[in-house]
């Protein structure tokens, strides 16, 4: 098949010299590696659209990465906010459309490496939250970047909890307008993106005041610098929050304000209203100001976060093939890395995860498309369970992408250290997720809410009306459970309706453990509140187990798609299975717990997962390969397609500031150190 | 008893207000804990020297850190060294002597910012493989700082390996010299600390080569820089190896060597020696070279690793009572953090861990100050055990800090991501340690390897001299085993003596498992070295419960040492049992899996966990207060003694180089961006 040319990286020399200890892992393939880059871009039309987007972005110098490592948080800035331009420019010029695939195709050309992001966000949100009228007049002004803007929820004292933010906007109705202002030091807006030096307006989460009530959380658009010199606007009080564990390209902000009047019509208002008089009128659920941050889950899920682990597994699985460490065997040359047992069970789950996400968040996306649209119509039936949904994937994805990240770092031992082997930078971003868009833990016990109502749906009668109306994701607590797991021999383990099963069925049991927890407590006299907290640590496991049971069900009914693709479809039914089987042997606690599981099937459990490992490994550069990542986004110095690691590693090292800027602290204090002796003779 | 005046931090206005929130948890303590930290010091006179030492050094502004989070790499790197030459300049002057109290304090007042670090290890190698005209001869340079040394084993091609490593050192009989020489790109010596641009001198280990055989490797003291004006000497070519995940102020360092000769007196000759005329004389064990790497990671648990955890417990566990979050009932203000129970899971663990491998590292530095002495008088006889448990220990002490480092930093939500708050460089820094003196799965399988020796000794005849002489961490596979735990009810899992014997079982069982498992394999006709590979996995689940338990056993040592302290004993025994506990349930399957517990006495222990996170929440402020870390040392916007963190964080932040440098992108970009839209009208 060859290697297609947009692989090779443009300035090395070696790029053209395939490494033979990774050309050999590329021989004779068990599957067409073009056809599943096929499948994960949906269609032959979207890799060819990709390959030629690609081709545009990395042959402009603009667009390079390859100082990031070197660069202060100043210049990375600087460079993200060019790289930026420089798209709009080709976008304005090429015609690519906003949420067309072209940009998405940019985007992950340039590894996210841009300013501005948050102005979608704000989009998203104004689509969500916006009357009609107002959609029509902001929106385009956001696509010609007439203005910049940001969505500014989180406070330098409050998170999550949105009822707790301080931020107030009180109704004038002598003038029509909101006084936006920030009663004390912890109402300061604190992190959105985007806000430190660079945009105009912002999307400002407030509590609403008007006619002496207040009225909770409402979103308004606030002008904050100046359209003629971006000067800060009067009342106004914005800047940097400082240097941070990754995300050194993006100015996020904090922002006080000082009795800010903005007009009326500045409120978003498709579910809530303020009329001239002061007049409150509410035309959603309670929740449904929470819409836009259900829909920044959605995109995490299927945005960049993923890319992040796929791109540490495409490192770290190439730089176990070309690293050698220790002898197999006395008489044979040093081994492979990835040739040992520790290494494939580091590296392979992960492998498993990044397949495994990215058919989640295609049917997470299909769900949320259609459910979004009514909502948007104000029937909220499906809110509940689109909340859930997205925040326990949101929860899952972020934690176990962090994690996998961690790991392929770890697994390229001291080089996983350097900056230039891309990994460092991957991990300290992808952590950022588990925090961003609703703090993990969080989420998870939102899940919890909602399976111990569904599960109390399932307790009324039989056969009633409310227990069929369960919500999909929730519809296994409600079928006939299995008490012992049916595997009589290893290979039973490698059957999905077998562990989907399991899967349904510890999170099952769980789950009712939780709810038993819970009415126990509050039956001995504790408060519904207390005995929630209480019993927090159980729910948490329970909501776990359940968005785990979802995960897997999703990659089975992926599979069962390809059936058309029988030689794909094995290679991936056997990530599947291991992703299924990891799950299983790192949480057997919870499967040996009722005895659905015995000792004994544990171990065969484990013993189809070692084989697995095994038969994974003849793959794993191809299922590497077919995630198509070009050398410039990856950024590797260990990553490259053609794997020359140490030659790589060696150059760019020299073009580090440490090796050419000179060294003042030898005249200051290495000489006088060595010579300090002499003072005492 | 007041606040020592010590932990106030020196600039800020607020570190005399102590926030409320704060306050109140210092009131009416259960135990002293002033006391506490006099036992953590080792003594009262301890901790008033420690106290002495901060104040030097927290008074002279050349050891600042506060814009250490605004820095790049070469500031961070003179800051490092300027703070060295400094800290010398003061132990001349005061007569700290090398090795005394004073300096230990110091290093740990300015935490660990300092350059020139590796000389210490190059000096105890020196120690540990020179003879006593070596270190007659070397070691006094050393203390001097006459030469500037570094320790250069790891090579850009290999690491943990040390038989692949590829420089030579040949002996040249006619010249009495020896030839060191890197013949590959991957032979270049990588990573060093110190040697990127500071070190006169390189412990180098090469293989030896003389009258024409290979005698493994070998430690040579080369010159690599000049002593009058630091050039690389002929020969030598050196630099940086760039930007890293964290360690900015260290300059770890690349090394290739052409040729380069070094008298035959140069070769490390404790354990070996070279003769005039190249005859090899062999003094110790072929283990011997590795004695330098036993005492590397002894330093590792006694030393920073374990500080960086406990920094970061004292942080997330203090901003968890500035924090306030959500309501526990509608009618209450909105409550403290650390008072849901979800909070304490993730952060009490942490906590326990970090008395936990305190009284660890006690424990094993008595057994290596027993053993070493041995070594050093060539008696070998522990030597195995010595390598096991330091290898053990160094494992999984590493690998706990940087998971629990990385939990309180995601229980800081946001503000865990800046850089201010101290977290993101704790977390980076430990993690570094579970790569470097031995990456940690490989140190694991060295575990294994002793225990699966030790548990084919206890196979023999019972009774037998060889069953008798078990090293003692391993005597338990040797003892009577319990088919069932005894635990009747809840509290049973409060007595050390059941959690212990539970460990002991499972780490038998697990070990006795991968043996039989090695053995079954090679029963069916794999080699040995096919069958340890696809063991691997198994084997690294039985080192780690070995592990475990003894950490467990030996934090069960050392609290019963504390009887004549009930208050302060009373206190850690919740740690104790809870650091057993959060074993046992985070591993729950392997005590089921055989039924040593069965599913309800596993609910039992949960009861007991839940039951211990709201008793240690009542002394967690306390507890942390105890380590007794300066501000200064700390410096974390969250974690202040005062509590005063949101108005630190403000404040730190308007110092950022983002707000206090100019924006160039404004005119470059922001300004055309905006008006880009006009082009189109």
């Amino acid at each position: 098949m060859g290697s297609p040319v947009h692989r090779v990286s443009l300035g090395d020399t070696w790029s053209r010299q395939v490494h033979p200890d990774i050309e050999s892992e590329r021989n004779a393939p068990s599957f067409d590696v073009e056809r599943l880059t096929h499948i994960l871009d949906g269609g032959a039309e979207n890799s060819a659209l990709r390959r030629k987007v690609e081709r545009i972005i990395h042959s402009d110098p603009e667009f390079s990465c390859q100082d990031n490592y070197f660069m202060t948080q100043n210049e990375r800035y600087e460079a993200a906010m060019r790289k930026r331009f420089h798209i709009q420019m080709i976008a304005q010029r090429l015609g690519w459309l906003e949420g067309g695939r072209e940009l998405l195709y940019a985007y992950r050309a340039v590894s996210g490496d841009l300013a501005l992001s948050l102005h979608y966000i704000f989009m998203n949100a104004l689509k969500s939250l916006g009357s009609e009228e107002q959609i029509a007049k902001w929106e385009p002004l956001c696509k010609e970047f007439q203005i910049i803007t940001t969505y500014a929820q989180t406070e330098l004292g409050h998170g999550t909890y949105l009822q707790g933010l301080e931020t107030e906007a009180t109704y004038d109705a002598a003038t029509q307008e909101f006084v936006i202002h920030s009663p004390t030091v912890t109402a300061t807006k604190w992190w959105p993106g985007d806000l430190g030096r660079s945009t105009t307006h912002a999307l400002v989460q407030a509590q609403l005041i008007c006619s002496g009530a207040r009225r909770g959380m409402h979103a308004f658009i606030v002008p904050i610098r100046s359209l003629q010199d971006h000067t800060p606007l009067p009342g106004i009080t914005v800047g940097d929050i400082g240097p941070k564990m990754d995300f050194e390209h993006i100015d996020n902000g904090f922002l006080r304000l000082d009795h800010v009047r903005v007009p009326r019509e500045n409120m978003l208002s498709r579910f809530a209203q303020v009329l001239p008089d002061g007049t409150y009128i509410k035309l959603g659920m309670a929740q449904s100001n929470y819409l836009a941050m259900v829909v920044s889950r959605v995109h995490v899920v299927q945005g960049e976060v993923l890319q992040l682990l796929q791109k540490a597994c495409v490192i770290a699985v190439r730089y176990s093939v070309i690293r050698r460490q220790s002898r197999l065997r006395p008489s044979d040359q040093e081994a492979k890395v990835l040739d040992y047992q520790t290494q494939q069970q580091k590296l392979f789950p992960p492998l498993a995860m990044s397949y495994a996400f990215h058919f989640l968040a295609l049917s997470l996306l299909e769900f949320f498309q259609h459910s979004y649209d009514a909502i948007l119509d104000r029937d909220f039936s499906l809110l509940p369970e689109l909340h859930a949904l997205s925040s326990g994937m949101k929860a899952l994805v972020t934690d176990f992408c962090t994690q996998g990240a961690e790991l392929c770092r770890r697994a390229c031992g001291g080089h996983g250290y350097s900056k230039l082997s891309g990994l460092p930078s991957l991990v300290t971003k992808v952590t950022g997720s588990c925090t961003y868009e609703g703090e993990n833990t969080v989420l998870y016990l939102q899940v919890a809410r909602f399976l111990v109502k569904s599960y109390l749906q399932t307790q009324v009668s039989p056969g009633s009306t409310l227990q069929k109306s369960l919500p999909q994701s929730v519809a296994y607590l409600a079928k006939p459970d299995l008490a012992r797991c049916p595997a009589q021999r290893a290979a039973d383990f490698l059957c999905p309706e077998l562990y989907t099963t399991a899967w349904a069925h510890v999170a099952a049991r769980l789950i009712k453990d939780s709810v038993h927890h819970l009415q126990t407590l509050m039956q001995s006299g504790a408060d519904q509140h207390e005995a929630w907290n209480q019993t927090t640590v159980i729910h948490l496991q329970a909501a776990k187990a359940h968005c785990y049971y979802v995960t897997v069900k999703s990659f089975r009914e992926a599979l069962e798609k390809l059936d058309n693709e029988p030689a794909i479809q094995q290679v991936l039914k056997r990530l599947g299975d291991l992703y299924a089987l990891h799950g299983i042997l790192t949480n057997s606690g919870d499967f040996l717990h009722d005895g659905f599981l015995t000792g004994a099937q544990v171990d065969m459990a484990r013993t189809v997962y070692l084989d697995l490992l095994l038969l994974i490994r003849k793959d794993a550069i191809l299922l590497t390969d077919a995630f198509d990542f070009t050398d410039q986004s990856l950024n590797s110095a260990l990553g490259c397609y053609d794997g020359n690691v140490y030659e790589r590693l060696f150059q760019w090292a020299q073009k580090s500031p440490t090796n050419t800027q000179g060294n003042p602290a030898y005249e200051k204090y290495i000489r006088p150190l060595l010579q300090s002796w002499r003072s005492k003779l």
